[in-house]
């Protein structure tokens, strides 16, 4: 049985959305169990009650404008800590909040703890591409800055998660950087690459520019935690902009492009169904002891039903002890 | 009289587009001269010839996949780089290309010459926003690398070309970071930070984020080269991919799809036509002695029209003639 913990009080539509996917999730999945850590009479009003699902109840929560790191030391019952803790003592085998990523970030390294050898987790997502095969990419801005060593190491452990999560054999690993050549980039870049260069674990395709991601140009993209940050979210950005200017565009088109619009919604779905990743589920701190794993703080219940779904993926496949066994043996042999 | 020295070789669809966007600049600014530096006879053959344009022949250029600063040397008699000459000799007042891009920086820094005070010149464009107004933002890609010192700088002059070029009332200046907080980012953005903070001559709004950009969060935005160019490849990238996911859309829809597309054709066009920012020109290398523009390669006539016109606007305003006071006075003062 697959124990998962989950901070029920998270996110923007908690405690409903999150309860609604844990049942969605129990009903599907018979090897989880979750435990609920939470608003025990909020939680109730929208469970519904199996043996493989116990409330922890917490009066006390993180809310989204706490200052993380602070947060996390003193309101020692909140949920989201409550259960990073069931995770760390052995209660639960992996964390689930839609809640403040920070937060939940300094949970991770604070309470569930780094995997030994690894020196800065880092933050992965799948992203989508045009052909519906995604890729993923880490750091996602965890960090603020990093070495080539750290993203060395995010190489192995994504090449690590597209193989046992998502099930691709030999997964192209890409370096983001300014130009495909092998000269581009600053020092970091340059450093990085001669590094994945001679990592025989992993199938390096070289310098990739932020320009094909959306192609699937890699399955798995390197990027320091600041650059990470900012090409994730301008994607998020990009695509929001041109959905809305699309909207708009029909809304003042006049008849004609309503009468477009009619014709056209299914077409128009599918669109949004290929730039909409939720399905790939969350965000997961990489690099710890135990799968962490931030849903979308706008999540639904259908966003959380993936996010659980892609924890016991990560349980099932054991990539996280995998991922230890690797950095233990590396760590031996220096 | 302004003379502009263009480089009629460079660019997918050179001579032609160069030449018919000069064609069109030269019937509609009498204020512009125009010197086209490439093979006069295909030159020729697209030109409307008037008292205001020259052609200096020359039968080397510069290739897009030339290393940029060997070629530079190398290649004494290519059209961009008798272009960039004539500057730094003072037959003419700005430099165009639609080029080879490292080429062309390579050009303005080893042949126009920095800005005394200037330590990086940056690459700055204008990106559109969905309210149609657009922002500009540097460094793009010019440097791989950069420092407090430089980002400052980048404030400083971006701020000048949205107030002389684009006629921006005290243009508000962003700081590309990680989160909006003054707390936020690695050390480079909190040095930076610090430095606008304290710079009277700008007014800044502090950190922005990248899912904000498009959104007109604020109308210059301040970012080192390698995170820079991430970010516009990434929005450029991203919007790509999705109107030709809109395209396969329409097409795999069936005939309900094409129906619609129909009546939609105008809104989606008035949406082509906010995402298109050509209109705003090219790519400048800022903080040189000259106006030193990059045309996008696949510039058509009516893209290098519109570069000429901002070239135009550059020289009008005296944007860079203000830039080399500035940073001379500053000079001084230190």
């Amino acid at each position: 049985m697959k124990k998962i913990a989950v901070d029920a009080m998270g996110g923007d539509h908690a405690p409903k959305a999150i309860v609604e996917g844990v049942n969605q999730a129990l009903a599907i999945f018979s090897d989880i169990e979750i435990q609920l850590y939470g608003d025990e009479a909020k939680i109730k009003h929208y469970l519904t009650a199996t043996e493989r699902v116990s409330i922890i109840h917490t009066d006390e929560k993180i809310n989204s404008d706490d200052e993380p790191a602070k947060a996390i030391r003193r309101k020692k019952n909140a949920s989201m800590v409550l259960a990073a803790r069931a995770v760390k003592e052995g209660r639960a085998d992996a964390v689930l909040s839609a809640g403040n990523t920070g937060a939940l970030l300094a949970a991770g390294l604070f309470v569930v703890g780094r995997i030994k050898g690894i020196e800065r987790p880092g933050l992965l997502s799948t992203l989508p591409t045009v052909d519906g095969q995604g890729f993923d990419m880490l750091d996602l801005g965890a960090n603020a800055e990093n070495t080539a060593s750290h993203l060395h190491q995010y190489a192995v452990l994504g090449s690590f998660y597209a193989e046992n999560v998502r099930g691709i054999a030999k997964p192209r690993v890409g370096l983001l950087n300014n130009g495909t050549e092998e000269s581009k980039g600053d020092p970091l870049r340059k450093e990085t690459y001669a590094l994945l260069l001679a990592e025989d674990s992993i199938h390096f395709v070289g310098n990739v520019e932020a320009r094909e991601l959306l192609n699937g140009v890699a399955d798995v993209i390197v990027a320091d935690g600041f650059t990470g940050n900012a090409v994730l979210k301008t994607v998020e950005g990009t695509a929001m902009s041109i959905m809305g200017q699309l909207k708009s565009a029909i809304e003042k088109g006049g008849w004609k492009a309503k009468i477009g619009y009619l014709f056209m919604k299914d077409a128009l779905r599918s669109l949004k169904k290929t730039l909409d990743y939720s399905d790939a589920g969350g965000a997961v701190l990489f690099g710890l002891n135990a799968p962490v794993v931030k849903a979308h703080g706008s999540s639904d219940a259908k966003s959380i039903f993936s996010t659980i779904k892609q924890v016991r993926t990560m349980l099932d496949s054991q990539v996280v002890k995998k991922s230890v066994e690797k950095f233990s043996i590396k760590e031996d042999s220096q």
